[in-house]
């Protein structure tokens, strides 16, 4: 298919994303979806045909990370850059905000000549999401009463619910290895725990892969030890999704079991629902003796399953003894990264390049969702950038 | 008036900005002051029009901030990003400049591609501005001697004895209130002290206004509790001003009696003048403990004037009740931000959306400052915007 | 000479530059060298005639500083932005690198959508080369297999071998006084270790321009206290350089009897190699004491060779006693940057401007660089460019 004939596929598509943030992909409607996946490939078509993207002739992109990150930083800036805005990082440490600036007040400061915020904050569960929807009314407010020129979008970079740039871009990294949504219907995926030696890995990329991965046919398993549940409302959600799209889903408590005649794996480590909210009200409160114990008690917990090791044995259950790892990266890779981990070193090395391929849909994913939210005709958009092919090299 | 009549307008004006860094606002001349205030109101109406202000195709602006910064940091970067240039900030912590390099060889090494330069420093009086003096002077003699291809610009972003980025703003926002400059003429403009928890907070904002704001024909007026005096130089400054202006100014010591019949009031914190020199002293010296000291002193001394707060009852003094209330954000808000503070909530509230408003013009009275030191013909070159019409985005 | 002249002189050099990382001048031929060196003059010489040099439309430049930087930091940023690219730096303690994450991963996970990646890595001996050459081979792999669209350019900015923007950018400077890469054929300069109060000076410049200096016909002259060696291998390549280029390389131990005749000096200190080889195991190890006081005993070492100040006696000894001074910076000048040091305050200030000059080439060097790397025929790109004759500055 030509890139004129993808773009004017995205026309078959009834889809609302002008304006709004995305925050949860349960938020958005499959059309919604399907056009963001959509604009992606044709983002990233044309970067590799040397088409200029840049739609934006000078504006800011301002990131708010509130935790580590590195491939998250790298794909916002990329997209960023890929449509012509300057990255502006609100480093809250630089900030006055530690004087006591509230939310409100700062969402404004920062965004009178800006066109997008990312936000990282997934370290608080009950307070990640609700902080981006607060800044998101901080701008509605600001932007209504003529404070600011536009309203910038924002966009959900991992909160304590969902991380809908992971998500999304391993999404577009099935459709690509499969070779269309459709094609994914009926796959059996399976998202599993994994014991790794640290603690208080976020929830949101398992929340994230049961929500999403069940609205289009396939067969989702969520496989952990008993314990460590994820936040109900979602995994509610990844059923109802599951009935609604005409696939399955089921949450079992064997990592061997479920793999079995998978054709698609994420072994991925995270902190139980309930030690999450503990250790969520221990860092609020600055308990710093709390935090250790619970830290403590949560190692000696995970120590009980390092049995959940996605390894060579466990592989040859999978469909065909092959079936697609993913991960969303960096994996405790045992032998490598840590002594025991998520994943065998000689699993990993047999799927590591394709993990790479697999992050390498994020930046397009974030510029996808940033395109679609600043255009009310991204397909006119998109026209307009084809024909005129200004090149991205000389 | 249109965009066009606005941009010949400026021709009325005589000034002589080209080449010369924005230090203090009373090196400049009324014309020079006037020039910038319609460049900013310009640039805004491009940008909301959609029209690029992309002057530049490469370039670097260096932020150089020795304090914390929000809206400042993201005012520069928005400015230089509006005219085309990338910010690179000069972090001293990663620098080689602790391993003791001079201001002069510094200011050197990072503008062999620059076109500006923006410096905070604000923390120690008597040093600040004449930092800021150093670097020209490097620049001034890199030039000479051919290292550097253009002298940067320098831009005071906030120094011991003026802020005009801010001052410049708050009188833009001034004229956009009242409808003209003229209209501010015989206005009561009342800058007073405030009650805060904190202190040591800058002398510049308060010298800033007064010695601006009495140019144009106001009638200021300068309250605070006896003995939290302001730099007298500048105080000086701000009485012939107003002098020459036809304005008045007056310096009293009740806030309840300064604000009635205000039609502006501006009740903001600052240290006592010489408390700062105390305060520049112990810095430089590196002594801790005479620091803990002095801030005790200082903050028992503060809590003498917990009632100057501006408040509901306050207000009811000022011109119809209804004074334009002012701050340079973030304000110290009773019951929000702080137990007991410079600003009742209530009344914070009431006039919250106009101070993001005032913040608002910031970004372009910056990029004015910019705009008009670099070109020598910036109404021609507002011409040649306005003709290309470029969009911002596509 | 017309800017399309030089251009075209090009032509005359064999180059073969495309694709290829700089990471050791002694890997490049001579018409590789010379090659960046004319293409870093034209565009020196393009941005002062104001015709922009912005090949890239977008794209990334990765900075990634493991050691403090001012004036590489600012010439990286600077040639990315004179080419058109943003630059996105690798903070590694902002990043999940912390984590566990291996080179090889990372440096695919930064280079999604990047054209280079600047590396400075020089505190460890045996490491920092190593490292660069690590990145490349993990961006070879995930260009071959199809992760990264184009395969990003690495410039080395400092190792513990080479200083090749360095030693290059100082190459140019030369050639300038000079007039001409051949007028330097015969020309006596002495590479000459200084005293220093401080220790663990890298071995890069000494290094580098030992290995690049000799390879054009000067007679180089290497002068250090017994015991301050740098690495063997590098040496016997500036030997060899030397004995094929017609020129002569030397190693001596007295500062005075050096610099006798010479017409280029470059006196800066540096740690001997077999320190740095221990100091390189106590930081692997982090062994705290054993820094401390190893740090003793090279403090104490160095101490006795404080006669080795560049000063005005030593200048008199000197061609014409006006040996052209050169210098990284910043220097340890004496009764300035520290009590005693590598140059007098006095001697320094004669030649101070000239060194800013030798700095001011450097970002057009590291643009070359990147240029030339990543276009089969950057004369064209050149040309092109020209034709163009897009103002840099409206």
């Amino acid at each position: 298919m030509s890139l004129l004939q993808k773009i004017e596929k995205l026309n078959t598509l009834k889809s609302s994303l002008h304006g709004k943030d995305f925050l949860l992909t349960w938020e958005k409607t499959d059309d919604d979806l399907k056009f963001i996946l959509q604009v992606a490939t044709i983002l990233k078509e044309m970067r590799q045909e040397n088409i200029s993207a840049r739609v934006f002739d000078s504006g800011l992109a301002i990131s708010n990370f509130r935790d580590k990150s590195t491939r998250t930083r790298f794909s916002f800036a990329s997209a960023a850059n890929l449509l012509g805005l300057a990255v502006q990082e609100l480093d809250e440490e630089k900030s006055q905000i530690s004087h006591g600036e509230t939310v409100r007040e700062t969402a404004n400061m920062i965004s009178f000549l800006s066109d997008f915020i990312g936000i990282r904050d997934d370290m608080f569960l009950g307070e990640g999401n609700k902080y981006m929807r607060q800044v998101g009314e901080a701008l509605d407010e600001g932007f209504a009463k003529g404070v600011l020129p536009v309203r910038p979008g924002i966009v959900n970079l991992q909160c304590d619910m969902d991380h809908p740039t992971q998500s999304m871009a391993d999404l577009l990294h099935l459709i690509n290895e499969y070779g269309s949504l459709e094609a994914l219907r009926g796959k059996k995926m399976v998202m599993s725990w994994a014991y790794s030696p640290s603690y208080g890995k976020p929830l949101s990329v398992p929340q994230g892969i049961i929500a999403l991965m069940t609205r289009f046919g396939m067969n989702v398993e969520l496989a952990y030890p008993e314990g460590y549940d994820l936040i109900p409302e979602i995994v509610d959600i990844a059923r109802s999704n599951a009935r609604m799209s005409g696939g399955s889903f089921k949450v079992s408590h064997s990592m061997a079991e479920a793999m079995r005649d998978a054709d698609i794996v994420y072994p991925k480590s995270w902190a139980p629902y309930h030690i999450m909210e503990q250790r969520t009200q221990l860092l609020m409160n600055g308990d710093k003796n709390g935090l250790k114990e619970l830290e403590q008690v949560c190692l000696a917990n995970n120590a009980k399953h390092k049995d959940w090791e996605y390894n060579e044995g466990i592989r040859q259950l999978t469909k065909n003894s092959d079936a697609l790892y993913m991960h969303c990266l960096p994996a405790d890779i045992s032998g490598e990264s840590c002594k025991q981990g998520e994943v065998s070193k000689e699993t990993f090395e047999r799927y590591r390049i394709k993990t790479y391929q697999e992050a390498g849909f994020k930046p397009y994913i974030i510029a996808a969702m940033m395109f679609t939210n600043r255009f009310q005709n991204p397909v006119e958009e998109l026209r307009i950038l084809l024909n005129k092919k200004t090149p991205r090299v000389l």
